[in-house]
């Protein structure tokens, strides 16, 4: 066998990679599912907000007639960590294009009772009956190519902040949005990135709901280190991606209060915007 | 009295204005809320969906323990009329700085029964209590002086699509944003222009939820005709607005697949971005 039909073959597919199995949820009664949230997604000790999100709309698209995301907007309430979870899923309206649906999830105190982590409304529909029409002035995000990116495996130490979830993802960052690693911070608001599974799945509406919160925080560009929480993010999916890595361009305009929006474009290998999403977070002020 | 004086005296304020009794609700029992909602504030004949969300969040204030809505996430599902309504809030966690709930306006059907019109997950925090550091790359969109701007008023025939929401707006449009509505659209995804409200009642962070869906559609600049329903729409309110006029910019980047988002950016008089917000609408391609 040639390497590359090697590479192949090892290829994870669309429903059978690391990625679908750390997310599939098991429905244990109508709309309400369980799940063990992975420990290999996490970011220090924090169970990463894209992989909830991706589980969040696991349990919304088994539980609504639609099966792909629109408009996802979710609130996080407390930091989830590695373990048993179970998400409860409320039809809110069933139409014939759109369907909306809620969805929390939750974990267990020590004495059993539940306390809701992130709470989310979404809107499903269904992303290949769409007419092809686009009529866009955005455009791809200028990202050198991938072999001129750095991930955490071309680091000779770990990259600050690197962790379980690093091993998952093909990440390979902007040399200019890389600053922050070396100490030597842009005071940018940007960050853009190659995205994809480290098995090479390729994306899909539910894996968008990952990569638009899998990328450093741009506010360690800006001068800023340490933790910052997501209050709330909103993605929309607009496109089913082709195959292919993905760019990912992160841009943050007004770091005020406290807090900071962040907004992604997400763009698949045949130029389409695929995914916009936005989130309030918090930062600590140095 | 001089004419500044008495126009002063006829300035309406924050708590006893239009806006304010158009958007009290009273208190039926803990966290229900019933309201009128006025015809005053409608397009065409649907009540607009900024006031809409003023609406909630009234409510969703006197339900949570923080007055402040932080962000606001509502999800549109049946177009509300003029008339009776009630709100249902919830809340979903209350914390130190920021607390969040969740909130729904149900109108009646002929037979009594409740129809949900918009749900919506905010998370409000006191914007009094935030630091004053600011460091933003955002600019004030650039829009003519506003004796340069056009409204309604300034119109010898009414412009296209003006209804009963105009008369209690001030809104005067950037001429560049106007082509639209001399049959000569410019093909830009944007609309610009000067905002207040008509009686002189001065901006707060519940007029803000009003201000960032009150412009006609950037789709008819795109050439798009016809009624753009919101499907998602989410704000941040990121500072209390100084007193005078605010400054709304809208951008439209991608129109694809018969959906389009609207990103709104507003500024106070002071040069503060007070508000973001981005919303997914379903457009009907001509």
């Amino acid at each position: 066998m040639s390497e590359a039909a090697s590479a192949a073959a090892r290829q994870a597919m669309i429903g059978d990679s690391e990625f679908d199995r750390d997310t599939a949820v098991i429905r244990r009664e109508p709309g309400v599912y369980d799940i063990d949230l992975s420990a290999g997604w996490t970011i220090i000790n924090a169970v990463n907000g894209g992989y909830l999100l991706a589980v969040l709309g696991r349990a919304l698209a088994d539980a609504l007639p639609h099966a792909d995301p629109f408009t996802v907007s979710a609130h996080y309430l407390t930091a989830s960590q590695p373990g048993p979870a179970v998400v409860r899923t409320d039809v809110v309206r069933t139409g014939r294009t759109l369907s909306t649906g809620q969805a929390s999830l939750f974990q267990y105190a020590e004495d059993g009772t539940e306390v809701e982590r992130i709470r989310v409304l979404a809107s499903y529909g269904d992303l290949d009956s769409l007419p092809d029409d686009v009529r866009t002035t955005a455009k791809p995000p200028e990202i050198p190519p991938i072999e001129q990116c750095f991930g955490a495996d071309d680091s000779p130490a770990p990259v600050p902040g690197s962790s379980a979830i690093a091993d998952r993802l093909m990440l390979k960052l902007d040399p200019a949005t890389l600053g922050w690693a070396l100490g030597q911070p842009s005071g940018k608001g940007e960050m853009r990135a190659w995205f994809g599974l480290a098995d090479g799945r390729d994306p899909d509406p539910l894996s968008l709901l990952l990569a638009v919160d899998a990328l450093p925080p741009t506010a360690f560009e800006l001068g800023l280190s340490g933790w910052v929480p997501t209050v709330e993010l909103t993605v929309h999916v607009r496109c089913r991606p082709a195959p292919g890595p993905l760019r990912v361009a992160i841009t943050t305009r007004n770091l005020a209060g406290g807090f900071l929006e962040e907004d992604a474009e997400v763009w698949d290998s045949a130029d389409r915007l695929v995914a916009q999403s936005r989130q309030l977070a918090r930062v600590r002020l140095g």
